[in-house]
C-alpha cells in the first residue's frame, strides 16, 4: 500500500493489519469496505473532500466526502446510461446540458456523437473536474481537447434560472440527494429546467436505487408526470451503487424513449447495445407495482 | 439488539458501539457489513456453521459460514430467476431435480406449476432446510405441505452417479464454488448430471457474478457448450450479492429459452415478468465481449 507522505487520512480511511480501507459510513444499516491500494490525492475544495483512489475490485475511484462516485471498472455503465439513452431518444440533438457530472463522464459519452453542436456542463465544483481529467482519464476521457464542451463552474440551480428553450437535452447528473445535492431532487428545480429545455426537448435524471430509495423514484416520478406528458424509468446495474440495480427517469415534451431509433446506437460502447437499450425499459414486476 | 442467551457468538458477529453487525469476510479486497435487528439462531451441522439472522435493511436472512445466502428482502429475485426461466423453457416439465437449494426457495417457485409432478431436491444439509421451514417462511413458503416435494438429504455429486434418464429439468442451486459446492461447478459433475437428465432435458445453473468472477462464467458456459447443443447466459440483479449483477447458465439438449412460452409464466411472482424473462438473455456488451 502505497500513501502519501505526511498526509493526514480522513477519517473514512482506516489502517488495519498494515493495509488502508476506506469504509463508505453513509447509510445506517449497511456498510461497504474498500481495500485501497494506493491514496493517489486528498485535497478539499469549498463544498467537499475530494480524493482519487486506487482500489484493488474497481480500480481507481473518485471518492467525494468518503463515498465513492464512480470507478474505472464500472464508471462507464452508469455514464452510457444516462447519456446514449436520451441522446437516442431525441430525433435532432443539437444542445445538450449537463448538471453536475463532475468526473466528465458523460460529456465523454455525448461527445462521441458529431450530431451534437454543444454540451454545456455546469458543474459547482471544478476541483472535482481537475482531479478526473488528471487522474481519471479511462471515465473522462478527452474532453478539455473537445472544443463543443463548455465547462461552467457554476451551482446549476442559478444557471438555469435565466435559461429560456435553449436546450435539446438535459442531463441531471447528481450525487445522492443528500447535502448540497437535495436541490436537484425538488419540484422547484425540475420546473426551472423544463423552461430551459425547448418545446420538443427532454430531460434524464438518476433516480437512485429501486430497492433502497423507492421513496425518491416514486416522488421523482411523480412531479415528473405533472409537467411532462411523457415519463419513463429504465434500470442498469451498477456494481459499485449499492444493491447494484440502479434507477433514471426520462421526462420528454415530445419525443417517446420506447421508439427511439436505436440503429444510432455509437459502436463505442462497453455497456449499452440496441438490446440492452430497449429492455432497460422493462421493470421487474415489484417495481412496476410501487410505480403504478 | 436482541440477541441469544448465553450464546458465544461466532467471530463474524461484531459487537460495535453496542450494535451486532454481520461483517462478511469471504471476499479479499471489499467487505460488506449489515446491522443486525436479532440474532434468531446459530446452530451447527458437520458441514457449516447456520445462522438466522434479522437486517434492518434486508429482513431475516440465511447466514452460512458468515456469508449471507439467502434473505427476505431479495431472496426471491434469485429463485424466481433460477426456476421459472428453465421451467417455461421446457415444454412438458414433469420431473425436475434441484441439487442443493437448502433455503426451499426454488422448491416453492417450481410448485406454482401444477404440471410439476415430482419435484427432487437434494440438499446435503438437513439442518439448513429445518432452519428455513421454521424461520423463513417468505423464503421456504409451504414446501413441506407440498406432496409433489422430496427431500433427500444426500450429496448431489453421489446422488445423479446412478441416475438415468430420470429428470426433465435440473436446477444447481449452489452456494460459491469455494468448499463444498466446488465440486458442483466440475466438468465430471455435468457430465454425470447430464446422464440423469432425459434426451429433451435440460439443466440451468448459477454461473456467478460477470463482474468479479468472470472467469468462473466463462469457464462454466465452456464446460456446457461442449456437452449439450444449446447453452445462454441470462443475468438478474440481487442486491444483496456483491455487485448485484448476478448471471445464470441454461443448457439444453432440444428446447431453446429464447423460443419459450413465455405466455404460461405464473402470475404469482415478484421479480419475473414475461418482458424480465425475455430481456434477461440480452447482456451487456462487456460480457458478450468475453463471452465470445
Amino acid at each position: 500500500m502505497k500513501k502519501m507522505k505526511q498526509m493526514v487520512l480522513p477519517k473514512y480511511f482506516k489502517e488495519i493489519d498494515g493495509e488502508i480501507w476506506l469504509i463508505e459510513d453513509e447509510r445506517e444499516n449497511m456498510k461497504l469496505s474498500y481495500r485501497v491500494k494506493e491514496i493517489l490525492s486528498v485535497s478539499k475544495s469549498i463544498f467537499q473532500q475530494v480524493s482519487i483512489i486506487d482500489t484493488y475490485d474497481f480500480g481507481r475511484c473518485l471518492v467525494l466526502d468518503g463515498v465513492i462516485q464512480t470507478t474505472q471498472i464500472d464508471g462507464f455503465i452508469y455514464n452510457e446510461m444516462i447519456s446514449h439513452v436520451p441522446l437516442l431518444t431525441h430525433k435532432n440533438p443539437k444542445n445538450v446540458l449537463i448538471i453536475g457530472g463532475g468526473d466528465c463522464g458523460v460529456a465523454k459519452e455525448l461527445s462521441k456523437y458529431s450530431t451534437v453542436d454543444r454540451i454545456d456542463m455546469v458543474e459547482i465544483d471544478e476541483l472535482v473536474v481537475q482531479e478526473s481529467i488528471k487522474s481519471l482519464p479511462e471515465i473522462s476521457g478527452d474532453v478539455h481537447k473537445d472544443s463543443r464542451i463548455r465547462f461552467i463552474f457554476e451551482d446549476g440551480v442559478k444557471y438555469i434560472k435565466d435559461k429560456k428553450e435553449e436546450y435539446d437535452i438535459a442531463i441531471i447528473d447528481s450525487s445522492d440527494p443528500i447535502g448540497p445535492a437535495e436541490v436537484l431532487f425538488s419540484e422547484g428545480f425540475y420546473v426551472d429546467l423544463k423552461k430551459s429545455i425547448k418545446e420538443d426537448g427532454l430531460m434524464v435524471c438518476q433516480s437512485q436505487s429501486p430497492v433502497f430509495h423507492k421513496d425518491i423514484l416514486i416522488k421523482t416520478q411523480n412531479i415528473l408526470k405533472k409537467h411532462y406528458p411523457i415519463v419513463n424509468t429504465y434500470k442498469a446495474v451498477v456494481p459499485s451503487y449499492p444493491g447494484g440495480m440502479w434507477s433514471f427517469t426520462l421526462a420528454s415534451l415530445k419525443y417517446n424513449p420506447l421508439e427511439a431509433c436505436v440503429e444510432n446506437l455509437s459502436k463505442d460502447t462497453k455497456y449499452i447495445n440496441k438490446e440492452i437499450f430497449r429492455s432497460a425499459f422493462n421493470l421487474p414486476s415489484f417495481i412496476r407495482e410501487y410505480l403504478e
